[in-house]
């Protein structure tokens, strides 16, 4: 089998390395260079999309923010899936609220915005403090403002103007205008849909966030109730695309309820930790959809948590000596805040566990590790 | 980090692949072309084994049977781990028993037989019945004899003068006649050693042979008095190589009693359960060892079984429909008795693991793992 996958990161790496055992020979579109490479190499396999799309039997994504012209020539190839509307949902705020209303999921009281007077309108409508959103190409907190206090209004919509204007992307841009969700924590699901439309969902991890971008992911399995919430939305979010392979889902945890925060219509990086922690990881789960084979069981094996090593390219080895700790390096260089690799670690229950990332928060330096510690000491 | 292996099969592609998430590069020394190659895709990377070694930081090796000039030139570089005397005494059964002996560690009684006159010597002092193995070049069952009945002997002793003056290899063949252990059954070990000595071994494995090539194996942790046996023939064996990187020692189990058959310097077969079942697998700590990176710990997870795929080159794809069921393929053309690939499989406990395995036995034809159900069965 040969898979194509549109991006060429950390995420068709790990894809490719959850391949080859599998005999999924596994080829990656980098759309800065417009080649096809072997991510596991730096290898160039085509000098074409088109000879990619040739040796392909199935596509699929690593990202959203994919080109619609790209997407059109996949999809006219009839391998891509999922679809190019799920990836599209997953790349426009504006549609994935669309499809979350039509699915009578909860998520943020919200309007788009286009205009100054869509944005004096909304300001009336809404409740401060307001979380203003780019619709197209946002994401780890780029094209996000916000905005507590009227008086800043003027000024935040003089940014976003320029934001608008300095748009390239050919694509038409707009804002979606979020009430702030007093939320108590952030977690998400991760799940994989089949062609015919069976599902299997992970168990939702609490994710803590750096400045916008993910820093610790910890896999949670002690909530049945939220457990069930979160299915639910997924099922019908899934179905409601026609989803095929793995689909990741951001919440708004507020008491006992969760509200959509947003979709990324692929693997995700709060669904590293399945790696060591499910039966079954992501990676291999969403190649096994794309290709139609049996989806593989996603239940955790043991409590397992995530660390993400943001614009650091080395750790102290030692944390090699703590016990389940696998480190997963993505081979990139260097730059300040980029996603390099991420740590998982395990534990036989959740205080074996918690340990363990008490003795890698004191190992991993703080200049590299700001807030690691702090998160850790209040689990 | 930089690491040549010595032999570009199926283990040298699956330390590649536990490798990369460590950012270490490894390649592959093909002795039968006497190229370098990347052992995750068809291409070559260096046309000469002198070109490996400078790229090289560390240089290890896949199997035993290494012709001694290239184990000279990777050992003159100063990067080869294990040393050559390891490699050399896991290749050669009269190094083996020389080992053995030295550290005391209980084997099947037995005589080195070069000439008739030695062969008819070992008859007198010997049980029938006996195994004979050829010195050199011996594994998977080939270059082996059964004597059952003295009548048998000389037909026997003009196949095995056949067998020794048709060894090409340059180096002095022998056999070693071994008494035939009554055994209950086969077990093996597979450890790891640092280069400052310390050592992390592995659960025990039960095995299952099929006409002399592993079939099954079943991490056993239950037997604390045996896995303190094998424990300690491994910290003395390794001990005795100034071992570095993992090393497998095969046991006859009789009672309680363990006698060790034979020594693999290298991931081994019977390891390959560890990929799900382990803190840490088999080769992404060798890597670790070779590397002079902490060692991982090689606690088990879960319980685990291994079932090899030989002269297969597909299963049916419901077995990914059975939890935990992991496929590990090797990318070999078919051949008959081959290695193709190997699944892996877990359960909570062994209840579950048997009865997953049990539904593998019904789903795998028996034209291609005839034995699988019986053995299964028997558990």
């Amino acid at each position: 089998m040969k898979v194509l996958v549109l991006g060429a990161g950390q995420l068709a790496r790990m894809m490719a390395l959850a391949s080859k055992p599998l005999n999924i020979d596994v080829r990656a579109y980098d759309v800065g260079s417009a080649q096809v490479v072997d991510p596991l190499s730096p290898s160039v396999s085509y000098g074409s999309l088109a000879e990619g799309i040739t040796f392909a039997d199935f596509i699929t994504a690593e990202f959203e923010h994919i080109s619609y012209d790209v997407l059109a020539m996949c999809e006219a190839s009839g391998k891509l899936f999922p679809s190019s509307q799920s990836i599209k949902t997953g790349g426009d705020r504006r549609l994935e609220k669309v499809l979350l209303e039509g699915a009578g999921i909860a998520n943020a009281k919200h309007k788009v915005v286009s205009t100054k007077a869509d944005f004096d309108a909304a300001l009336n409508i809404l409740t401060l403090p307001l979380i203003l959103k780019s619709a197209l190409a946002g994401y780890d907190g780029k094209g996000q403002w916000r905005l507590k206090d009227k008086s800043e209004a003027d000024a935040i919509w003089q940014d976003i103007q320029a934001f608008i204007e300095g748009d390239t992307s050919g694509q038409s841009q707009a804002i979606v205008v979020e009430q702030m969700v007093p939320f108590d924590r952030e977690v998400s699901m991760v799940g994989v849909r089949s062609i015919t439309g069976e599902t299997f969902a992970y168990p939702l991890t609490e994710n803590h966030h750096s400045k916008g971008v993910l820093s610790v992911s910890l896999a949670i399995n002690e909530h049945q109730a939220l457990q069930a919430q979160a299915t639910d939305a997924f099922d019908k979010i899934a179905k409601g695309l026609n989803y095929v392979g793995v689909l990741a889902i951001e919440f708004f945890q507020v008491g006992d309820s969760l509200l959509v925060n947003e979709i990324a219509p692929r693997v995700h990086n709060s669904g590293h930790w399945t790696q060591q922690g499910a039966d079954t990881c992501q990676f291999e789960n969403h190649m096994r959809a794309v290709c139609q084979l049996p989806l593989g069981s996603t239940t955790l094996v043991r409590p397992t948590a995530m660390i993400n090593i943001l614009g650091a390219d080395s750790v102290p080895n030692s944390i090699l000596d703590i016990p389940s700790v696998t480190l997963h390096w993505y081979g990139k260089t260097k730059r300040a805040g980029r996603k390099m690799g991420h740590i998982n670690v395990c534990g036989q229950d959740r205080i074996e566990l918690i340990n363990r990332l008490t003795q890698l928060a004191e190992i991993l330096p703080k200049e590299d590790f700001p807030d690691v510690g702090e998160y850790i000491n209040s689990l």
